[in-house]
């Protein structure tokens, strides 16, 4: 895909990560696009706001999405790669595309959904990877605690 | 895992399961049991009672058991066979083993689960399976939908 209009769509997923870690909360953003373009759902991680486990910013953004019927032709589009539990919910869902931010400070299951025809689009972006950084050096048992380490 | 334990367990999914069928939702039901043998947390799936595509049944049972430093020997007991998106779940988050009623009118990510160190109990419940096949019938379209397919 055209690598402006993702950078783009990245801009989106880490205005909500910055949000979740002025709440406090893990840094860690996610918008869901459809195929025309159109911004679907946008979330952020939510374990600390909410005391729940299980929004994290890729099942945030899916539910904020609400039902649909299908997902083909859309990106999701995440600060961070995914782990298993949401790289889960794109192969099982049939999300066409993931965007994602960064995949130094974690690693999930990119390849895995690769491997399974999901097109992945790695930007390698400094910022999203400083802010995890920061982030893990800062709270290391909260991240563990949501990487379920 | 003794077979008369798991049956009871199993108990707890299907009396969620029934509950959600009672709603209009998907008759698919879910619980959390600790490695004592504490019942965590227990769901359903509620795509149709809150209009939540996130919530099927396994993540509505992980979320109602809250917050936890680990699931280390914690089960994960389903009507259904996981998704990939609930066997995501169960790997990322290191749940031990999955009792699962059914996975006949549907086979998710169990194979992989169980390649991946997580200890499978298939039931094989006729009740389970008669839920679902009754359920697919009526609502196909529904089911569809909450697959993904």
């Amino acid at each position: 895909m055209d690598q402006a209009l993702a950078r783009a769509w990245l801009a989106t997923a880490v205005a909500e990560a910055r949000t979740g870690l002025a709440e406090g909360g893990i840094p860690i953003g996610a918008a869901l696009y459809g195929a025309d373009g159109t911004l679907l759902g946008r979330g952020r991680n939510r374990r600390v706001q909410d005391g729940d486990p299980s929004l994290h910013a890729e099942t945030a953004a899916f539910r904020a999405a609400g039902r649909r019927r299908t997902y083909r032709g859309t990106t999701m589009v995440t600060t961070l790669s995914p782990c298993w539990y949401c790289s889960g919910l794109v192969r099982q869902f049939g999300i066409s595309r993931v965007v994602i931010g960064e995949a130094v400070t974690f690693r999930g299951g990119q390849d895995w959904l690769a491997a399974h025809g999901v097109e992945i689009v790695l930007l390698d972006d400094p910022g999203c990877a400083g802010l995890m950084r920061a982030f893990i050096r800062d709270n290391p048992a909260l991240w563990n605690e949501d990487i379920g380490e």
